[in-house]
């Protein structure tokens, strides 16, 4: 009995003329019990909670296609990150891979956020003990003309390339159009009534973000400088060195430059060092930072953090965080993180 | 060719390092023509409809690592649950499991709802035709401080407990947060200006549910008590007896006391008896039940329904129920359940 | 040690005794630098992005039972398709195949939708370079009482049934419910004050689309109706035939008549001519097809397209097309099409 018609009909109904799929599911959930001083006791979590779709198709002559699609969630409440971010917060890229490196397409982290992130004492954890959203890039966000906490490290629209290793370097870049992505109104040099940017407005400029890094035995450094749709701009230096096997030490700058939007107080400093101690099946995650916009009174934060392995994948953690600007905020965290 | 600095820059972007994923994917996709006496012809569901992910790592030393996600979906349409509730409306929750027991953080069904449904004689089904989120918990919603139609059976933000069992006996607890769910205001014992609960507010207590579960030969016992963000208490208590191979009896009792909020008629008490009845490849179920708020008119429930198991995972159904209020709705469901 | 409760209270939970299960996860990931004569350049995509999850069940005696979810979603930005479509936009569907065909329920393009895909030169792709949302279906729409934008060619709320093949006829047929899906008001032939369907209007009509589909060795056929919600009404014929191994030559022509709802104007005729060429491993796209509202501007458009497969599953484009109406817009897309 043959159904040639219907499978014809039906290609992309249900696909029976597919060729074998082969994707990889994977994520995070981090869920812990956390306590800010300002706050009732929470359940919270330390790292974005990911559900992740991936694979890659190997095309002959070293050439790769590659996917991937990344979910962002909140554990406490099964909402989308933040309860109102898009469905693929994470990443939605597809490209291809060879000798000249990698080029994708889509939305994901910027070439500067990535490589912050290897010099971050906790490593681009994002939440209130971690440096990334606002002292490691110095309050800086890469997507000011997208819905409001859309996502402060990330461009939609954009192209993705990083270089291949030569002698230790890497290069990386993102470049993203200037088309408009539905985002609020921003007063900037404006005003109320004529904002700077209106509702829903184009990029003045193509973002771009561009980051080298080097490696040289246990010393790893990296350069990276990018600039918004706004036009604002930053600037990312950093190192990160094995001192010993045990002993990891980061330290990281960054300057923002707001001239473009802000009369007063354009620019921002910051600077984050930190240490990595391993101790068994154990590790201490320890950081300081400042921020210190011109005039204005600076933030610093200390956060201490230890995680305990219970596997490759599984790990409880207890963070200890203290932020300062105008008053203090201290912050506990004691919770489980499982990656799968 | 080595590109060790690639594979370190693109951790979190292709995972180069990551361990084995070990995720399983399952769920319900369930479809019927059902027929309200009050309304047009349409097509709807008897249970719900899932899409999960799960897992479970082996830490050794008989401690095990578990994480699930279920997203809830409306199959006839094609949109996330009532067209509105969280991405994973089902559960996102993470945990250990060992001698102790099992301890999970996140969002999930209740321990007492957990405990109830063991006793339903639809099992849990929620639709028009089952007991479960109306006659068998007397009207009660576990998450009165959460958005309209969040869920009615759920804690989000959440310490889950289930204890191993122990000569017959398990324990089950669950304890949340007071943390503010984004909620509206609940006038509650005050007005409409001045609401005792104000839109996004605190709960008032600890929100907790326990439950007792008792399994000896043939029959299995419950006892449940749940209380609410906004103090609403409820009480369960249930069996269910194998009374042949053939025949399972179901009786079910459960009383609430919205004293907190509610000047007039504060209190409300159902019980629901049924039976389910396997004949061949086909089951029988069939349930009447009554809520009766004090000094209000009654509600009183009658549902038949039959499964034809076409395999282990697909069955078709038909469903049959009468509900009366004031006055009577009678509900018809002929339909498909495919479990993946 | 037994766990014999411990099991029972969790199915569900961890569902311990739930069976094997089978679900393929497949999609599309397509992106592409985009330029419209009247816009800044963009990243973009030619086909709809697409993840599901789909299986089917062995029942035996030649029976399947079969469920297919599909999301859609922007792979620019990561939301949801149009950033608030359905999550399972593509699709939601379960049901059984057999002897007798396939009998399925939820909500998926119409018959009618399929069938015109199958004599479309660009095969159904909806982008500005493609036919299908415009001119293949004479500005026709499936759905016009659901919230706006929700779907131009699905059913939701619907039964979907495909015959087998018999002496190369098959035939299929579509028919919806007339329950109310959310939409806003439509004035129609009434007035804004008093519109002809009221907001969360149900239809006034069953739809149903219907298509027969004929083969004969290298020729297609395709003879199709649809009537919406709204009583508009859509007659599509159209043909496909391998002229020689490299070449495919398609024609279709399509009728609207929405005079339940428009007092001028309320025919729309449009028809598409195009030709596939195989070169190599490259293939050439080519279309023409004008739109005739009487007494109103025509609209006009050609696209030719250019893919060059790396792999099955993946492939670089490249499209110009022209629209012309009362002025032109000419697009221009270059980008990659990946399937997984």
């Amino acid at each position: 009995m043959k159904h040639t018609i219907l499978a014809l009909a039906l290609v992309g109904a249900f696909g029976v003329a597919q060729a074998q799929s082969s994707v990889t599911i994977y994520g995070t959930l981090d869920e812990g019990i956390t306590k800010r001083s300002d706050t009732t006791l929470a359940i919270g979590k330390r790292d974005n909670n990911k559900l992740g779709f991936k694979g890659v198709e190997d095309l002959g002559n070293g050439l790769k296609a590659l996917f991937q699609l990344e979910m962002r969630y909140e554990s406490d409440t099964g909402t989308v990150e933040s309860g109102s971010r898009p469905l693929f917060q994470g990443q939605s890229r597809v490209g291809l891979q060879g000798d000249f490196g990698m080029v994708r397409l889509g939305r994901g982290t910027t070439a500067l956020i990535d490589a912050v992130d290897l010099v971050d004492p906790f490593y681009g954890l994002s939440s209130t003990e971690g440096f990334k959203t606002d002292l490691a890039v110095a309050g800086y966000t890469s997507d000011p003309l997208s819905p409001a906490g859309n996502s402060g490290n990330r461009f939609s629209n954009a192209l993705f390339y990083n270089s291949p290793e030569y002698m230790g370097f890497q290069f990386n870049a993102t470049v993203a159009t200037k088309e408009a992505n539905g985002g609020p109104a921003l007063v900037g040099r404006g005003t109320t009534a004529l904002p700077q940017y209106a509702a829903n407005a184009e990029a003045s400029v193509n973002p771009y973000s561009v980051s080298a890094i080097y490696k040289n035995g246990p010393a790893l450094f990296i350069l990276a400088t990018e600039r918004n749709a706004v036009e604002s701009k930053l600037i990312s230096a950093g190192a990160a060195v094995n001192a010993t096997q045990e002993l990891k030490l980061t330290a990281l700058y960054a300057r923002q430059d707001q001239g473009h939007t802000k009369l007063t107080n354009p620019k921002t400093k910051a600077w984050v060092v930190g240490a990595n101690y391993t101790i068994g099946v154990g590790r201490v995650l320890a950081g300081y930072g400042q921020k210190s916009p011109d005039g204005v009174v600076k933030t610093k934060e200390t956060s201490v953090g230890y995680e305990y392995n219970l596997s490759k994948r599984t790990y409880l953690y207890v963070d200890l965080s203290n932020k300062k600007t105008a008053s203090s905020i201290r912050y506990y965290n004691l919770g489980v993180h499982h990656n799968f």
